[in-house]
């Protein structure tokens, strides 16, 4: 979708603001003039809440100092509509925190897709709340690993902790590959926006304990995964990402459990390359989601 | 599936009880020395409530009285087995009651279906809350039509009237083809097993009233929609078939609620042909769905 | 997606050519000095053919003479970037000719969706090459229809009548609704990109006739329809939309094709309604589709 | 689906044979007497070849030597229909070797499910014709490697040196996971009904090299893989399992690369939990692939 030639460097630069004419106009002209090519933009216009988003691929002559340069640019254009906005070098990975409890299947996965280069990532460390034998089996390939108990008594002090991983390593993106605790609403609010969750959906929904057993009872014939940004209220931040798989009566619990895994880790892999690509932009209780 | 000489008749026997050793060997015995031959059989061990259901289909040589004939044998071994079960002659189509309101896609689309011979039902009746004039521009092709208005005042004069037709036609199903009024408890009983129902499915679920729109402002990435036996428990009956559609943030509810109406159709008309198939058996609050 | 107020009108721009910096710029100021407000644009860089494709939705007070003062205008700026270019003001319907031959689940569809108002097609004529007779149970509602027989002898001529038709009806779109004869080169050219075809698919594909019989000797398990727009290439112009459905071994060859129709009906409806709402581009052997 | 009580052993039964009357009679009268109950079982009538697919599970106390007894009972049966079977212990894992060459995804993926248990499978060995550096990052979990290189000029001995391994391995199914070597008629036909491929598969197919930048110059919508039994004609062998992925003109053929890796591991895992859970049998190009 980019040009790649060696002396080229490719932004993505995403923006919210109150509708208007001339956004894009103002956008691409300014672009223009600083000589950048614009190899790929969608935008749209959510006319219930007067709002506009954009995204917008571009590539520019590398040069030192060029991020900065551009920021201050965009930054005096952005302050003129009142934007929202995000400035990302391509070249530079993400920085992502991993948090993982029993289940390693998301962990595996991503660890996979970040290995072969196919999702732009560099993990700067993975928590779990329990201990490195537990996952004996899965080669964390040098990053760095946290064990970090959790109680009710101690939650407080462990999210802290958290939080300081989160600040020393320069955390971008926060993802809980199937971390079974709840985040406080103070955690949750400091993550906001760059905090991804997986958990299991079903048609109907559940509440309560064992959703896999809840929909076996229940006999639904699709069971789903929904990867969404965490806020303080639990399994109901703004959705990234869902898809579903076909079950029947023939499938015990156990085998819900096993095709929702497969679910799981794909709906959660398409979600953190979205979130790293910038395709997510926040929209109050939910997302503009680019495609492509 | 079956064989088709001229000479022979098909049918489709269905029965659970509780499990124990032998049950095949009964069925499949007793069909052998009927001089049947079984074309397609499955069954189901739910062994969580130690039940066993069957579905058989079996052809035989055609003859008077072969019916009742075969109601007489299968009975005495029912009777053994304390089998729940069915017996139905694949020659002659389900007789169906059509209710529906304002939307007609789903009506439209079953009789479509039923027109080109690819659905096994004879439509009995047309009933509709709204007068004739609202669907003048479809061709009812001749099914008598009931216009049977109601207000909460009529309900229940409105439910009898539905229940009298439903036994002077000789219903064997009633579907709820967007037949937008709440059965009361009693008709719902009266109906168990029998009358299929379709409404919209979301990850996650909604409440309450528009819920097109709730799952616009959710920002839901797949939108459903489920087909169920009616219960005295709205929307929430043993659920026959569902499916899914992906959709995006650029969707207004406009949009989902013509995908919707896409959706909808076709997860009806899937269920009325399992259900006319045979292939739904009720297993308490859900059911056994035999595929193929 | 648009602001619906009496007094403003919306246009769909569509445009490719070749890429350089500043398209964006020079349409997106354009079109802010013209006083458009866009409410949806979505673009694309071929970067292998090094062409740029563009849609633009725009809306803008509406005048007397304005479609003419927008196309002059957008004329001389399509002239500065050699492109091809499309403007369609939304109020307006596509003129639409449907072709049919034995099966008219297509067609059904087809004016299904556009009676209730969900396609923005003004179908302007229904050509067979069957006698009325053969549908005599669709209600064409008032549609001309044009009963047009063909032999190898007498194609040239019949195919002439089509063109015919299509000029003086002011035909936009021809649609194939499983009309079962080839046309020729000299019409399929004429007609480029603005006649649409559905046809039956399969992983692997297959030559010949009766496709879903082979399908069954195969043991796929999957079938699928593309429709796509026609050329001299049979059955292989550029691909409009593809969709697939799972099947088993205990499907008939009668079974795929019941599966199929419901296929080849969503497919083709989905095209004809991206093909309307200006969402397909053709760009060489294939066509760029700008999803919402 | 079975009874898991310390003193029971399940069993899997495949059959087929010439279709008559009294097969599920004869088979379900025996199980009894011989004290088994059947937990789950299901037919086919393939009525255009005149034959008839069983595949039933049943438990039955455990006791020395019983395998060896259901044989020679079974054994008794089976001739005097004419059957083909086999007979599966449900405690004993299949022995699988693993065929790969350059590409990892599908390796990683059966062995992070045969690590978790989720697989029947038991891995006797690992092929490739690459060194073992090459997969230096994964961990074999002491799985033995055999490093087979290959040309031309030594394909035969190498070949050799495969089936070799099979027999002194006792390998009872092999699984090509992204091996991109043909096998010789002579070894296909050796391993027939027991070696499965992964192969990508696109509507329409494609001939030749780097079929997924061709499905990219073609802007197919969907792109699939299909796992099959592997015979002398190349990819073309009875299909187990297909699935499918909906891409748009602005994937790459990286893209195309990568999201079709996805789909090529699912499709076989599921391919290979098909295979050792005994439900595809074969039936001349195709296959018999009873579902849950």
């Amino acid at each position: 979708m980019t040009r790649d030639t060696p002396a080229r460097s490719t932004f993505i630069l995403t923006l919210d603001c109150p509708n208007r004419p001339g956004i894009v106009a103002g956008i691409s002209t300014r672009l223009f003039e600083l000589g950048a090519n614009i190899a790929d933009a969608q935008q749209y216009d959510d006319t219930g809440q007067d709002r506009f988003f954009m995204r917008v691929v571009f590539d520019i002559a590398a040069a030192d100092g060029l991020a900065g340069r551009l920021e201050a640019e965009i930054g005096a254009l952005a302050a003129q509509f009142a934007m929202r906005w995000t400035l990302s070098d391509t070249a530079r990975p993400a920085r992502v925190l991993l948090l993982v409890s029993k289940f390693d299947h998301c962990l595996v996965d991503l660890l996979y897709r970040w290995r072969i280069g196919e999702l732009a990532i560099a993990p700067v460390g993975i928590v779990s709340n329990h201990p490195r034998t537990l996952h004996a089996d899965v080669d964390f390939h040098g990053i760095p690993f946290h064990h970090l108990p959790v109680t009710p008594q101690t939650r407080a002090a462990q999210e802290e902790e958290i939080w300081q991983l989160v600040q020393s390593t320069g955390t971008e993106l926060v993802v809980l590959a199937r971390y079974m605790q709840i985040l406080s609403d103070g955690l949750a609010r400091k993550l906001a926006g760059r905090c991804i969750n997986i958990h299991h959906s079903f048609l109907p929904g559940f509440k309560g304990a064992r959703p896999y057993h809840q929909a076996f009872e229940r006999g639904v014939k699709l069971i789903g995964a929904t990867a969404h940004y965490v806020t303080g209220d639990l399994d109901e931040g703004p959705i990234i990402e869902q898809d579903v798989e076909r079950i029947s009566h023939a499938d015990t619990p156990e085998d819900l459990i096993r095709k929702g895994r497969d679910i799981e880790r794909r709906v959660l892999a398409r979600a953190v390359r979205i979130h790293v690509e910038r395709r997510a932009l926040p929209n109050g209780r939910k997302t503009v989601v680019f495609g492509h």
